[in-house]
This record gives structure tokens, sequence and C-alpha cells, in this order.
């Protein structure tokens, strides 16, 4: 069963389960046992950091099918009510079992917001963006970010992590001024290391308000290691937005479930 | 000098200072009084109840020319430094002594969000939105409304309150449902009596969920004391977003600031 998930990451210890820390694996797989019995495995297609939201996360979990067939409405309006309301369960689908959260994916989008605005961040979003003290240079930013684009080794904005590959490709890196002031950044790769999005992001602030010049960024991509200048940057700022899989658009399973809620007025 | 205010009203008691409540009022009052040595009054354009989120309120204080004159830049920056998170100052003006936030405005505007999505509310956004649990009829819900505009004593939804009218003008009353299936009303009046907006959402949702017919609303509108069978809808959906004054345009103050920034990197 594929489950896509939104979370408020505030006041949880990242997604992957810890003993003794409140995390939304544990939050959702305590809840999802409640309804469904018994379940197994509760794979994710982002491990995503302490303090870090999702409003496209998705993930599967192998249930009996005599525990839900069916009723798959019914399950996401059960866990709306026993959730707690930093974390919800949009959509239950149910898929082959070939699809795997994780390895099916083609990529993962982010997105980073932040505001420069010299009252800081507006108290109703000031949960997920960043307030910075300094003005930011869009074009600069956008500049910097255009030359992140493509395949290569992003090891200098990486956490070091033994055996894994740091070789990412890079497919849209774009800032944007929305209406309000706020600047949001999006990312989308096939996938990320760890830490990767908010080093990029705190990279890229720091040619925002001037303190890098344009080119920097791009060139710490012949590092082999972790470049320690970069900074990075807040988990509040960062969202998890979409999970693209084969023959599906990004969030195509959300917008299903907003059409059938109007359908059902008809 | 008027200051245009934000709040999450979450964690407040409302606007007004309240003893041993932590109020915006009193937690503003203060920090001004840290900034600019001492304060006189502090008058809303709208008192707004425990829990109810503003992001274009607007308030005016008196304070000795000398402690700020020209600097209000300056000020908005050092308020963000020191006020808690819930709550920012977006703009300070100087204005004329004839100005005042409560008898000068011309009319207010709040905002009301409630998602019948059956996974219930975005917890980015749970804070400010409420979960209907069952479907509602945005077209039932709009032609209730529209039979609610113009000039009329709203007694049936207003709380009981000695010596003053309830006889107000609302020019503005309509639902719209945004792209993520939240339904938004837009609600403006030239003044609004105590849980007025909440108590005109919660009869319109009754509409909207099937359990009262359209045209209940405005049948309610010949009473002369509050109806007992309107429920008011909880304060964390609503959001006071705008004030408007003589030669103004509401919330002009914020968009001159966001130009400001933006003009800034030029």
């Amino acid at each position: 069963m594929r489950l896509d998930v939104a979370y408020d990451g505030t006041d949880f210890s990242g997604w992957a389960v810890q003993p003794g820390r409140r995390t939304v694996a544990g939050v959702l797989a305590a809840e999802l046992v409640r309804v469904l019995g018994e379940i197994e495995g509760l794979t994710v297609a982002g491990r995503t950091d302490a303090g870090v939201h999702a409003t496209g996360q998705v993930c599967h979990v192998d249930v009996p099918v005599a525990a839900w067939a069916g009723r798959s409405g019914n399950l996401v309006r059960r866990l709306a009510r026993l959730l707690p309301p930093d974390v919800r369960v949009r959509v239950a689908t149910e898929v082959p079992a070939s699809f795997d959260a994780r390895f099916s994916a083609l990529s993962r989008r982010y997105e980073y917001r932040v505001t420069d605005a010299s009252w800081g961040a507006d108290p109703l979003r000031s949960r997920y963006l960043l307030a910075w003290p300094r003005p930011l240079d869009l074009a600069a930013m956008n500049d910097a970010s255009a030359r992140l684009l493509g395949e290569h080794d992003f090891a200098a904005f990486c956490r070091r992590k033994e055996n894994a590959t740091t070789i990412r490709a890079i497919s849209q890196l774009a800032w944007r001024r929305e209406p309000d002031g706020v600047l949001v950044a999006t990312v989308q790769a096939d996938a990320f290391c760890q830490a990767m999005v908010r080093s990029l992001v705190g990279a890229l602030l720091a040619v925002g308000d001037g303190r890098r010049p344009v080119p920097w960024p791009a060139g710490l991509l012949d590092r082999t290691v972790r470049a320690n200048e970069v900074t990075v940057a807040p988990a509040q700022g960062l969202t998890l937005v979409a999970v693209e899989y084969p023959g599906s658009e990004p969030g195509y399973a959300a917008r299903a479930e907003i059409t059938r809620n109007r359908r059902s007025l008809l």
C-alpha cells in the first residue's frame, strides 16, 4: 500500500525511527498498527532530517489485503482522527507488490523558503520559513544555481558517509520571489545525499547576501570531500513537496483526492 | 505612529491586555517601551478574540518624536529581534495626530479558512485552518452569503453587549475554493460586533454541509437578540487580513515595504 504523507517537521526528530525520540515513522507506524492490525516494513522515498517538513512525502507498507481492501478512503478518514495534527496521510493507494517508495522513485523535489523582509517572517508561516537578516539578490542566486544543474559529484555538499555515492543529477534548481516577498527555491534531483539541499541553499544564501561570488558554489564541485566552509541552512525552511514515479506526475494522487472531494458534492 | 502588525493568535488570549494573560497588546507594548522608552495608548483597529490571527492588523501609539524620528525602518528591524516569532511589526509609519487606528478605519477585512478534505488539514497550515468532517457545498454557501450583504441588524450573530449597535454594513462576503481544495471566506464590513464573523461562518458551514437550507442565515436578520442556534466557528480558522483607511488601499503599507526591500537590491 502506498501512503502519501504530509507533516510539520518542527516537533519531530526526523522521519526515521529512533529509540526514545518522536519521529514521523514512529508516530505513523503506531496508528497504522492500531487501524490495520499488523503491518510490515515502512519504506520512505525521502528520509527527512529533524525539523524538515513534507507536503508530498511517499512511503509504502505491506498490509494484509483483508485488513483494508477497498476501504482506502475509510483508512484516510480514520487516520485523520487518530494521528496528531502535525502529521496526515493524504491518500492511501493500492499498488502492485513491485512498487517500492524508495527504489521506484525517479526524483524528489524540495522547496526552501526564506524571507529577507526587514520585519522578519510572517508569524503564520514562521514554522516553515527562514528569516534572513540581510537583503538577498535573486538574480545572483539564480545565476549561481544554474551552474549547479546536471550530474556532478556533490561531495562538497554531502555529509560524509562511507560507501555511498555522492554523484547526483540535479534537474531543477531555481529561485523565485513570491508576491509577498518570500524567496522560494525549487530543487529537484534523482536523489539527494544527507543535508545536500540545505548545504546547496546555505551556499546560495552566501551568494545572495554578497558574502561569496556567483561562481563559488559551482567551484566546489571539484572537491571530493565535504566543504566545511559551506553552512548547512536551518531545517525549518525545507519542505519535501513531491516524489515522482514512473507513469505519474508528482503529486498526482493528492490532486486526484481533491477532485474526488469535489465530485462528491455533485 | 501607525504600526501594521501580524500575529499567530494560537498562543495569545486575544489582542486586549488582560492581567495574568499573554496577549498581543501586552507583548507588543512591553517591547515598544523597551525600544522607545515611553509610549502612550495602544489603540487597535480590530480587537481580535483569543486564537484569532492577523496578517493586516493596524494599531497606533503616541511616542515622543525624539525617540524614533526618521528611523522607522530601524524600529521594525529592532522589534523583529526582540519580539517572539508569533508576533511581528511589519511596518511603522509616521502619521498625523488625527490618525486613529480604530475610528479612522473605513472597513475591516477577514478571511476564514476551512478544509473538507477527507485526510484533514495540511499539517503546515493546521494552526490557521479548520478541518471540517463533511463535504461542503461551495455554491450553497455563496448563495446563502450573498443574501447577507448590505446593511442589516446583525443582532442574531452578535454576542450580547449593552448599549452597542448591532447594525453593520457587509460589503463583501464570498467563498472560493483554492487549488489545494481549501475553502476561503472573505468578509468585509465597516465594523463587526464581537464574534460576528465566526457566527456568520458557523451559520454558513451549517448550510454548506446540508444541515440548514440556503435561506436560513439571512432569515435570522429579523431577530433582535443573539440566535442561540448559530454555532460560533472556532477561532483558529479566522485571520484579520486588512484594514482600510481614507486615501489608502488595504494593506498598502505592507506592499510598500516589500517594494522597498526589492529596491535595496538595485
